[in-house]
C-alpha cells in the first residue's frame, strides 16, 4: 500500500453516516442531497503550521480544531452541520500523527452528525483546509446585516481565554489544561446558533476578537455600538489580567480564537434570554446596545471611555 | 487598507453572477440554493508550489488551472458547474501576481457560469485549494462503478501532451506554446460530461494518467480491460516519442494532468459516437473493451502484449 493509499484508508470512514450522502470518498466527486426547502451554507478555513498552530501541536486537538472553526461559522449562520471536506497537505506520512488527527476530526464530526465526504491529500508544508456544509430552512439564516439601533448586543460563554493561553505558550509558560483547551479545542456554539434563528437580528462568530468581529456586524448593518466593558464575560484568569494596572482590555477584545457567538437581539426579545440559556446550556451575557451612527464606543467600569489604542486602532470607526 | 483586505477586494467579484447565490463572499458562510430534483456534486483539490507547479509559473495560468482541475472532476460526474470556494495561502502579497491569478480564475469561471462564493486567505507557503460545486439531476451522475464486460472504452482529446510538456520543462527545454498549454491551461471537458449522462456506463477524468485512472474504473466496477495501444489518440509530439526505440508508452499511459475524460459505453450505444463528437466539438477515440476478470491488458501495435514495467507496475492487476 502506497503512502497516499494509506492516508486515504485513514480518511475513508470519518464522521457520522448520513442518509443524504449518495457517494462519499472514492469517486471524482461526492454526491449530496440537500433537504427540500433548505439553503446550503458553506465555509472554508485554512490552518497553516507555524501561523495558526505550533508545529508540535497535539494532532488530536488539531483535528478537532480544523473542523471546529468551520462549525463555528455554521453556528453563526444558524445552520445545521451536515458534511465536511478536507484538503490536507503533509510534509511526510507519520502514522501516529495521522491517527491522532483523524481521531480528533472524527470525534467532533460524530458529535455534530457531520460526515467527511471528500478530500485531497498532497505533499507539501503542513496545511489543513476544511470546508463545512450546513443546512438552513430557506430564508432563516442569521446574517451580519440585520442589527438595528436599540438591539441588545450579547455574547456566549467567555472571552479572552484562547488569547491568554496563546500568550502563555509564546512566553514558554504552559497554560493550565482548561485554559489551553480554550485555544486548542474550541467548542463551536452550534446549538445556540440554531436556537437563535428567528430571534437574533444579526450574528457572527468570534474568530478574530470581539472588537473586529462586532465591527463586521456594525459595518454590514450600517450602525454603531456602545459596549460596557464591565459586562464582558471573562474567565477568571482573563479577569485577573484585565484588573491589573490600567487594564489589559486588548486581551478579551482583540485576541481571537474564542469561537463564541456575538449576536444582536431586538429589545422586545430580551426577556427570552434566560430560557435560551437554559435550552442551549451556555451562559449568555448582554454587553451593550446598538446605536445609530457608525462608531464602536467602549465604556470603562468607571464610566469613562476607553480609547482602544492597545488594539492598534486610533479610533473605532467601523469598517466601511 | 490592510494586506488581507486588499486580497479580499480582489476576490470580491469573481466569476459569473448567479441567481441561486443568496450570499457570497462577506458573511460567515455563503448561502446557496440547490435546484429541486438535483444532487450536489462537490470536489476539492490542492495545488502546492514546487509540487504541482513551478513557483515561477504564470499566475494567470495558475488561476485557470486551480479551477480547471475541479471542473474536470465535475465533468467526470456529468455535473453542471455552479459555485467555487478558494482557500489561498500566500507567502506575501504581490499585487501583480494576485491580479494575474484572479484574471485566470475569473476567466474560466465565467466561461462555465461559475461564481466564486467564498474563501479564506492566509499567510504561509503558496498553496491553493479550490472546491467546486455542481448540480446533477438526481440519479443521473456518471460514476466509476458501472462498467460492464463488453462495454467500449473511450477517451476524449489526446493523451500525453501535459506529461511531455512537463518533461521538457524539467530538462530546461521550454515547450512549444500549444504543448505548454496542455500542462498549464487544461480544458475541462464539461460539455462532454454533461452529454454522457444517460449514455456512459462509467466515467473518470484523467488526472493521474490513463493506466491508473482506468484502473479506478476497473476496481470500482469489478472488471478488467484490454486496450489497443495503436488506438490511443496521441498529439504529434507524443506520437513521435512513442515511435522512437522500444516505444515510450509510459508517456501517454502514466503521465497525468491531461484532464481528458475516459468513459465506457455499452456496445449498443457506440453508433452514437459520431453525433456526440459533433455535439461537444471534441475528438473521441475508442481505445479498448471492458472484459471479465480484473486485469488491465495492453496490446502493442504488432499484436503482442506490453508489460507496462515502465509505469512502475509489475503487472496490471487493478486496485482492490
Amino acid at each position: 500500500m502506497g503512502e497516499f493509499e494509506l492516508i486515504r484508508a485513514y480518511l475513508a470512514d470519518v464522521g457520522a453516516p448520513r442518509a443524504d450522502v449518495g457517494l462519499d470518498v472514492g469517486d471524482d466527486c461526492a454526491l449530496l442531497r440537500v433537504l427540500p426547502g433548505h439553503e446550503l451554507a458553506v465555509s472554508i478555513d485554512t490552518l497553516v503550521a507555524g501561523v495558526h498552530f505550533f508545529p508540535d501541536c497535539d494532532p488530536v486537538a488539531l483535528g478537532h480544531k480544523s473542523l471546529a472553526v468551520g462549525l463555528s461559522d455554521l453556528a453563526a449562520m444558524g445552520a445545521e452541520p451536515a458534511w465536511a471536506t478536507l484538503a490536507l497537505t503533509l510534509p511526510k506520512v507519520d502514522r501516529e500523527w495521522l491517527a491522532g488527527f483523524v481521531r480528533g476530526l472524527d470525534g467532533l464530526a460524530r458529535e455534530h452528525g457531520v460526515r467527511l465526504v471528500g478530500g485531497d491529500t498532497t505533499r507539501g508544508p503542513l496545511t489543513i483546509s476544511v470546508q463545512v456544509h450546513g443546512l438552513i430552512p430557506a430564508g432563516e439564516a442569521l446574517r451580519r446585516d440585520g442589527a438595528r439601533p436599540g438591539d441588545l448586543i450579547c455574547v456566549s460563554g467567555s472571552l479572552g481565554g484562547a488569547g491568554l493561553a496563546l500568550r502563555q505558550l509564546l512566553r514558554g509558560q504552559p497554560p493550565e489544561a482548561a485554559l489551553r483547551a480554550r485555544l486548542e479545542r474550541p467548542i463551536p456554539r452550534v446549538a445556540l446558533g440554531r436556537a437563535l434563528r428567528g430571534l437574533a437580528s444579526a450574528a457572527i462568530d468570534l474568530s478574530d476578537g470581539l472588537a473586529g468581529d462586532l465591527g463586521h456586524i456594525l459595518a454590514a448593518s450600517g450602525v454603531g455600538a456602545m459596549v460596557a466593558l464591565d459586562r464582558l464575560p471573562l474567565a477568571p484568569e482573563v479577569a485577573h489580567a484585565v484588573s491589573v494596572g490600567e487594564g489589559d482590555w486588548a486581551l478579551p477584545l482583540g485576541a481571537g480564537d474564542d469561537y463564541e457567538l456575538c449576536f444582536t437581539l431586538p429589545p422586545e426579545r430580551v426577556s427570552l434570554l434566560p430560557a435560551l440559556m437554559q435550552q442551549v446550556g451556555c451562559p449568555l451575557a448582554r454587553i451593550g446596545v446598538i446605536e445609530t451612527g457608525r462608531c464602536q464606543r467602549w465604556q470603562l467600569p468607571d464610566g469613562t471611555a476607553w480609547n482602544g489604542r492597545e488594539l492598534g486602532f486610533d479610533h473605532f470607526a467601523s469598517e466601511s
